[in-house]
Formats: C-alpha cells, sequence, structure tokens
C-alpha cells in the first residue's frame, strides 16, 4: 500500500474506531479526515462525494473509495497480512465475520435508535417510544455480549483481530452519555477486554488522536 | 467438508436464501432443516441452543455453529474455494464484503422496520409511525440498489459472488406483499440482475426449495 495514498474518514468516538484502531494496528500509513457530524458535515456535497450515504467511516485509496466498517477492516485485514488482523483458521474467521456482522446489523442499529431515533419514527412521541425500545434492547445485547466474553481472551480464535477493536468502539458507547452504563460493575467481562485491548500501542495511538479516554 | 455433516437450518423466503444460494453453488452436501418462523419456532429452547438470537439462518457443521448471513457465506465462501463465491482481487473482495455489510445493517433492518416494527416500538400508534418510516426508507434504499446496479452484470467484480444471491432475497422481498413493489417496472436494472442470477442451476435449486416463483 506504500504506493498508495490512504485518507481515511472518521469522526471521534463514532462507529469508525474499529476501522482506525485496524488502521493503526496494521502500521499503515495514512491521512486522517475528522467529519463534524455535529454540523452535519457528512450531507454536504463535498462528502457525499466521498460516501453517498453520509456515513463515516470511508477509506479512500487513491480515489478508490471503500464504506463500511466490517469491508473497511477486511480490506485493511487483507492488504496488511503481516498484521494478522483476520484469523486464518477456517472456522476462527468465520467467527470473527460473525462478530462483525453482529455488531454491524445488530449493536450499532439497536444503539441508534437511542442516539438516532429521528431516522425511525416522525414525531416526538413516536420518536421517545423508539428511545425507549432501544434503551431495554440495548441493555439485553450489552449483557449478552459480556457473556459471550466471559471466557476467552479475544473474540476470535486465540489472537486480537479486527472484531476486537469493532467491540472498543461499543464498549466506550456504553459508558457514554447515551446509554450510561457503569461498565466496570455492570459488564465486567467485557470491561476486561477493553483493558486488554486498549493495553496496544496502536489501540492507544487511535484512542489519542480520537482524544478518548482510557478505561480506568 | 466432506467428512462433516452440514445441517442448514432456514425459512423459504426469508433472509437465509442468500445462504441457502451460497450452499447450492458450493456444491455442498448438506440436510436442510426448516425453522417455522410463523409458530416462533425460532424462539423454542431446542432452537436457542442452535442460535441463541434466534434468528435464522444458522449452519452447523458438526457440533460447531456459525450464525448471520455474511459469516455464513464468507465460511462457505472459504470452504469450497472450488466455487469461486468470493472474490480474490483486493477491492473486489473489498466491494463483497461492503455489500454484504450493507445488505445485513442497512437493508435488511430498514425492512425489518415494516415486517417486525414490535422489535423497534411498543403500542399500536408507534409501531405503525415506525412501519411509515420504514416504508420510506425502504424505497430510497431500493432506488439506490437499482442505480448501483445499473452497470455492472456482478455486484463485486466480474463474477458472480455471494453477494449476488444475498441481493435476490430482497429482490424477493420488494416484490412480496410487505413492501408490493413492481420490481420489474420500478427498479428495471435490480430486476435485469435478479434475472441473471435466477439463471444459475444452483440458484434454482435453493428457489425450488424454498418454493419460491423464478422472476418472470
Amino acid at each position: 500500500m506504500s504506493t498508495h495514498t490512504l485518507k481515511f474518514y472518521y469522526s471521534p468516538g463514532s462507529c469508525a474506531l474499529a476501522s482506525h484502531i485496524a488502521l493503526e494496528e496494521a502500521g499503515a500509513l495514512f491521512e486522517p479526515v475528522r467529519v463534524a457530524l455535529a454540523t452535519g458535515e457528512q450531507n454536504t456535497p463535498e462528502y457525499r462525494k466521498i460516501n453517498p450515504k453520509g456515513r463515516v467511516p470511508a477509506l479512500a485509496v487513491d480515489d478508490w473509495i471503500v464504506t463500511e466498517n466490517p469491508a473497511i477492516m477486511r480490506f485493511i485485514a487483507h492488504a496488511y497480512p503481516d498484521a494478522k488482523l483476520w484469523p486464518q483458521d477456517l472456522r476462527a474467521e468465520a467467527r470473527c465475520a460473525e462478530w462483525l456482522a453482529f455488531m454491524s446489523c445488530t449493536v450499532h442499529p439497536a444503539y441508534a435508535h437511542i442516539r438516532r431515533a429521528e431516522r425511525y419514527a416522525t414525531g416526538d412521541s413516536a420518536i421517545e417510544n423508539v428511545k425507549e425500545k432501544g434503551r431495554e434492547t440495548c441493555r439485553e445485547i450489552w449483557t449478552m455480549i459480556d457473556q459471550k466474553l466471559a471466557k476467552d481472551p479475544w473474540a476470535a480464535g486465540e489472537h486480537f483481530s479486527v472484531a476486537d477493536g469493532y467491540l472498543q468502539a461499543f464498549w466506550n458507547w456504553g459508558r457514554g452519555q447515551v446509554l450510561g452504563y457503569d461498565m466496570e460493575k455492570e459488564f465486567p467481562n467485557w470491561t476486561a477486554h477493553a483493558r486488554r485491548v486498549t493495553a496496544r500501542p496502536a489501540v492507544r495511538r487511535a484512542f489519542a488522536r480520537e482524544e478518548l479516554p482510557l478505561p480506568a
């Protein structure tokens, strides 16, 4: 990839942290480009040229662009094989892909029903209703993830993989304003996992760039 | 895989069609197991042992189980490399993974807001509100997919891949009762793609098992 120009479009503390961690773990040289979600920069014509869906993350390799966290992570893992971010074993890699799919299609949308309820309903009363249901669903999902992380140090196979970096983005959301969980007390297995993940120098570089506090 | 027993848990006409097509394309020997969603079989203790999330599809290889369409398809593509269901090229495979992620995390949830609105809100009025918004979102998404399929015969790279089989599941939903689109008239590019997909003998076997009509 060294002959290519990589631009990584992200927003601090968003789900893009997953791909950000993968880039740092890969040792990739890239230009980080902040997209100001708070002012709606993702919906400007300029950014819509990068990602017509108006979301982060996006990764531009010269003028070729890939979107969607699971696809960006798969791309990084494939482009930088020495970093071993994707399990080689048939079953471990299926488990990695399963985590990625679960996080993108179940965990993230559940949270979005609280954070971005206006995507799913119209009018104050229905929006509040959707948020309330989203809070129930998130607690169920956070509990399920905590249980799944009780046994093994890493999510898929015997080593760190992109699935672990993706989990870190949602651990962060758990302690954030929208959910407000006491992650250490309520989800101790996941918090132990978060400590393992954030002990890694590459992960710390991504945290530092996004100005995120490390787990206690 | 010939020394293993494969069981494939699905429901006719569900999103499991994507993995079903992949299994047939791979030439895999598998036992198809119907799960009666209409009577809530996915929530029985027996099925929860297969998939604690209570969803189809699930694939059991002996007593090892993988869930989530993108992960099952990735597993099948890896386990049966001769079928070439996953592009080898770095960029084409990223595009394949991007389609899989987009379909599982955006297209499927948008439809679920109409078909399974009770997952996202409580009470008749809020549920109806969520359905209405879901109908808007689905039309936007169906339009976007139709545009993306205007140029190339296949979704990712120069050949059929698991992404094309996944698209077929949603084309079917488009013509179904919940959305009721005139797919041929309203989404002609996607319908041309559906004809290419369903011209394949393996896809026809999956359609026959699920008792689905082929596109006109």
